[in-house]
This record gives C-alpha cells, sequence and structure tokens, in this order.
C-alpha cells in the first residue's frame, strides 16, 4: 500500500510500504478514507523525537473495516468506523476507570497516513457509525480520532464548570477543540491566547469570548485584566513547551487546575509555586474512547463541529506538503485523503 | 512575654520578647493556652530553610482572646479560639473560593509557642468554641490549627472517595491526620507507608487498614499487590522530598491524583511519567479557615481525635527539648503549655 513514512528531521515521504495484517485475533485492517497530520507528528518532523528511519507516521484515521481477526465479534467487514489513536481493550481495571489510554492492552494507530491501518484490541478501541455517514461529516468525524477528545481531555482535567473562566494556551487544532469543549461545558469566559488571525476567527466561532495575542508577563496580565483581577477557574495547556506550561500557571487563580495536553518537551514545573497557590496539574494522553460515544453524538447532533480546524485537504501523495504547511503555520491542521 | 526563639541551626532558646501588640484594626491578641512543634518547624532547625536570628517561632496556637482591634466585631476579650496558622479575611476572592491559604490578606501566627499571639484578619480567621472547652478536647483543638486540616486538604486535593484505596506517604502528625481524613471520608483501603512502630499503631488506630514498612521500589510493589495489581485511587504526599514525591507517584494508579501538603524541598515533578500515567498533582497550603467549622464538629462530636498526635506535652521552658524529641522522631509531635 502507499503509506507516509519519516526518514529523517524534514524528510517525508509516500511511499510503498507492506500492507497491514492482522497479527493477533483481536485486531482489524481499516481501510482508511482520511487521514490527518497531528501536532505531535511536527515533534519528529522538526528531529525533536527520536526517529526510526523509514517507519510509517500518522495516527489519526476513520475509515471502512476490511478484515477482522477471529477474536473480533463486534465489528465486521463494510462497517465505518472512528479508530480512536489509541487503541485499548475498554475492559481493563484502567479502561473501567476512564484512563483508557493507560490500558494494559495499549496500542496506537501506526499508518493513519497511508491507505490501510491495522486496529489493535478492535471490539474495545472501535466506534461504528450508523451506515456509511455524510461526506460532510467525514472532517468532524476524523476529529475525533484524537484532538476533539485531547481538547475535551484538557477541559475535563482542568475542571472546566458551566459560568467559569477558562484561558486556553495553545492554538493549534488541539487548543482550538479545547474552546469548543469549554463552550460546550458552558464556561462563561473563554479566552483563547492566539497570535495568528485564521486560529483567532475560529477560536471565536468555536466560543472564545476573549482573544489575547501577547504573551508571558503581558499575555498573564492581560488574562488576569479581564478575569478580574483574580485569574482563571481553569487553564487548558495544548502546547508542550516549558514556555506554555509556565504560562498556564500564570494565568491560573489560586486553587484552579491546569488541565495539561500536550506532550511535554523539556517542560520544568513550578513546584513551590504550585504549592503556594494550591494550583493543581491534571491531564495526559486522552482517554479518547472514554469520549467518542459522547462526543460522536454532539457532532451528529450538529451541536459540535471539530472538523473546522481542518483548513486544507490533500490528496495523501502530498503529505511532505502538509507537514511543511503545517510547521511553517500555513495550514492549522491538513486532512489526506487516500 | 516569654517566646521560643531560633537563632541558627539547631539553636531554640525560650526567651523574653516584646508581647506582640494590635497593629492593625482587624488584629487580635491571643493569650495561648496551647502551642506546638509542626513538623516544618524543623525545616529552618536542620538548616534546610532560611533563619532569621533570634525571630520567634511558632504557627500553632488555640488560646483565649486578650485583646482586639477596633475593626474586630466577630470577637471579644475571653472568646476561646483556635487560630488557624494562616490567617485570612474569609471574604475575598480566593477565600470565597475556598483558598483561604491565598487570601489577599493572608498573614501567620508567628509566635505560637509563646505565652502570646497577634492573629490578623481576627474576624475572618478566627473559630470561637462555645464557651471554654473541656481540658481533655485541646490537644484535638490545637490539631485544627494547622495538622489536621493539613491532612484533610491532602485527602480533598487527592480526590479520596468512599469506597476508594488510598495511599499516605508520611508517618508525620500530617499524614497521621491524612489516615483519619481517608477513613472519615469512607476509603475502603488505606494504606499508611511507615516504618516507625508508635507512628504504625496510631495509624491504624486511625484507620488505616495496612501498613507498609518499605520503601522506594519494594514499597510501591507492596502497595501494587494490595491494590490488585492497579495502584492507589488517591495518594497523600505529606512529607515534601523528592524521594517521597517519587513514592507517590509510583503508587498511584493511572487517573490517580496526588494530593500534595508537604512543604517541597528539592522536589523535581516527573512530568513525563505523570503524562504518561495520567496522574494529577493538586494541593499546597491548607485552607484551614475552610475546614474549621466541619472538623471542629467532627471533633465536638466525638469522631475523629486528631490531638492523639501527641504523645508527649511539655512545658513552654522545654521547647529546646521538644525540638530534639521531634527532630530524633523520639516523639511525634510535642505539644507546649506556657
Amino acid at each position: 500500500m502507499l503509506a507516509t513514512t519519516i526518514h529523517g528531521p524534514g524528510d517525508i515521504r509516500v511511499e510503498e510500504v507492506p500492507d497491514p495484517t492482522i497479527k493477533r485475533p483481536t485486531d482489524a485492517i481499516v481501510k482508511v478514507v482520511a487521514g490527518c497530520v497531528c501536532g505531535s507528528d511536527l515533534w519528529p518532523y522538526r528531529g525533536e523525537n527520536p526517529i526510526q528511519a523509514g517507519a510509517t507516521i500518522g495516527h489519526e484515521c476513520i475509515g471502512v473495516v476490511e478484515e477482522v481477526g477471529a477474536d473480533v465479534t463486534d465489528f465486521k467487514s463494510g462497517d465505518f468506523v472512528i479508530v480512536p489513536f489509541c487503541h485499548c481493550d475498554n475492559t481493563c481495571a484502567h479502561c473501567r476507570a476512564g484512563v483508557q489510554s493507560a490500558c494494559v492492552n495499549l496500542g496506537m494507530t501506526s499508518s493513519g497516513q497511508g491507505e490501510f491501518a491495522r486496529v489493535g484490541q478492535a471490539d474495545g478501541s472501535l466506534v461504528a457509525t450508523d451506515g456509511v455517514p455524510d461526506p460532510e461529516l467525514l472532517p468532524s468525524l476524523l476529529a475525533l480520532t484524537d484532538v476533539m477528545p485531547t481538547g475535551w481531555h484538557a477541559a475535563v482535567s482542568a475542571g472546566v464548570t458551566e459560568g467559569g473562566s477558562v484561558v486556553v494556551v495553545g492554538d493549534g487544532a488541539v487548543g482550538l477543540c479545547g474552546v469548543l469543549a469549554a463552550s460546550v461545558m458552558g464556561a462563561e469566559t473563554i479566552i483563547a491566547m492566539s497570535r495568528h488571525e485564521d486560529r483567532q476567527q475560529l477560536a471565536s466561532a468555536f466560543g472564545a469570548t476573549h482573544v489575547v495575542a501577547a504573551r508571558g508577563r503581558e499575555g498573564a496580565a492581560a488574562v488576569k485584566e479581564i478575569t478580574g483581577g483574580v485569574g482563571a477557574d481553569a487553564v487548558l495547556e495544548c502546547v508542550g513547551t516549558d514556555q506554555s506550561m509556565s504560562t498556564a500557571f500564570a494565568v491560573a487563580r489560586p486553587g484552579a487546575t491546569v488541565g495539561f495536553v500536550g506532550v511535554p518537551h523539556g517542560v520544568e514545573l513550578p513546584v513551590g509555586k504550585m504549592f503556594q497557590k494550591n494550583v493543581g496539574l491534571r491531564g495526559g494522553i486522552a482517554p479518547v474512547r472514554r469520549y467518542l460515544p459522547e462526543l460522536l453524538d454532539l457532532v451528529l447532533q450538529g451541536r459540535i463541529d471539530p472538523g473546522r480546524v481542518f483548513d486544507v485537504t490533500m490528496p495523501l501523495a502530498e503529505a511532505p506538503e502538509a507537514y511543511r504547511a503545517m510547521d511553517e503555520r500555513r495550514a492549522i491542521k491538513v486532512l489526506l485523503q487516500p
């Protein structure tokens, strides 16, 4: 099959690789209808994560079940499915506690930017739609494989409440989905920290009541003013750098929680300040499968349209350009069509 | 008045110092009936915190109101009061949000190991008992000024739930009060990590269902076995060292929260592991005033007896020996009588 591979920093190719096959009886193979590039794919692209030269890349996709292993009972060839980027059995103690991202049988989609993908623990991982969805819904369904549940997880972890104030640090697709999550959860004040006009506009469309373009101390001062000198009740950290984490703690009111979903890179947590201000930190890899049924309902009811984070669509063959566009911030998120 | 002062590491004296006076119209002066030494007093005693030579020390006391400032309306001379170690107006935005330890008018008792103490924001800070309490109740009332609300805050911050499993790291007075808090909150499994027999016994009396004496990997393995291979639902970190924090994260199940109340010294938080396991951290300086009414009720109803952490009582003049006894772990916590 054709799939996107990474050979080194900045070296993305679309090439022939062996088709994925059923390796365990709990696996399924999905023919990809739409995949995409994740902000976290940019870490290895920029050389900030180790790279296994020639490995396939891409962990987000939706598609049609092609084949299932002998132990898969809930899905069959032809089902249209949403594939959570982290696979889980949805029955172990951690899954039952709502932390499917720590499943004892955890797996991950590894060729979502390709023609086919293997899904482990198919019965636990997959969620099927009722028939083949309207093509217009595909972007929003694709967003349910990672970015939307991840933004949602930030909001859940931060304890967003109805009527409360929320700051979202990070205006990537996840941050924008965090704005959308906070809006659905009824936050009254939603402050998006963003310096890019296209993202500011989408943040506002998703429910942001304020946009703060300033960063660092100046940004924190702007948030403090908007929140009547108090700081935010909940903060969503959707980047993963030391600077973004530092901003997140700076804008949090005493007693608030920072919900973090950006994979931490070089982050040193300000434990003394956290103690002094009673500001907590919760979050991590989103338990996508936990949130999927609820978020799918919201999409089908037309209450959320997270697919709007895809501002560019390209054929799979143009994956290298998709990475360049996202790396250079010319695109928020690129949808790839095999 | 006579008060305990610190002149350098290991150098505790009881000597004449000026009586505290009303400095602001919101102040009150309290004649100390009982004070005590806090585990956190041992940080400067051991030279691990900066010391202002000759300064009074001691932030926990109960007593009788001697004098009030012109703006104090809710208390009068003769009232028997519990003095939260952190003073607060109990009306600002942070107090209203339940974070009285971040009050905009925050203060702290500074001569609790003396004959008199000044209390700032008296109307917001103090809680009076109904008449003069039974002498037998004094230790438990004294415990309400810091250790019991601090252990309680660890349990609240960690999200202890009825029927859940809890690990308490640290067998000092705060850790033991954490065990008591978890027990009152209905935790089913309460694992006290303790190596000292007297403390193990008190932990059991306070509701610990298991005691783990091992530390590090071995201790974490013991907790994992007790919790059926899963780890604890909630962890109370009541020490503040890098080792204790590391243990706390090691015993937490995915999705758990570590509630931390030990003043952090040299702690580096394992942000990558927190992200990977979705283990949160919440806590800090306990908002004592927030919990006081509820905890006072529990003491008066005879449902908790946190005063049992005082295993030694000494006259104020013996404060230097009180510090030695606690430093050498010959005493859990020493009550001082002026």
